[in-house]
């Protein structure tokens, strides 16, 4: 569980520090594949259909949503989906 | 990025010392709402509608899945998925 206790601490910090989020989803995939295995890459697809799972949940717009996807040593892909709605201006 | 380069770090020394898994699916879903923010708590659903997008690319069995929820200080709740598959002992 470290990465989850960093990942809390992490977020402690950003609470308090970030602007004001009305809400905000960090969702990250980390895909680890045996080097004989060679099925194909599924993450870009896995990537679009969990999308479509979180647009059910919270609005996902292009100014909303940032994608990261990094790959290391051909068999650990991690894709990072950030994504933050802002406050509404209560000045109307 | 921090996180993800934490990430991929705490990563690379697993797959170093862990059982050699045929493949490894983690994921983390952090939740994070402003507490003027009054909607009800979708995780336990989302958690539901993720891990049926996951079936789709990987067996998710019993034994095969380990689930954590982490609540903080009330605005921020983090899931965390993990799918194991073994390698087939290749002996028969």
């Amino acid at each position: 569980m470290a990465l989850l206790d960093y990942f809390l601490r992490s977020k402690e910090k950003q609470v308090t520090t970030a602007s004001k989020a009305k809400e905000r989803l960090q969702i990250i995939v980390a895909h680890e594949r045996n080097q004989r295995n060679k099925q194909p890459d599924y993450l870009p697809q896995l990537t679009e259909d969990l999308l479509a799972v979180l647009r059910k949940y919270i609005p996902v717009t292009e100014n909303s949503l940032s994608v990261n996807v990094d790959k290391k040593d051909g068999d650990l892909n991690v894709l990072e989906l950030n994504i933050e709605l802002q406050e509404e201006n209560s000045g109307k």
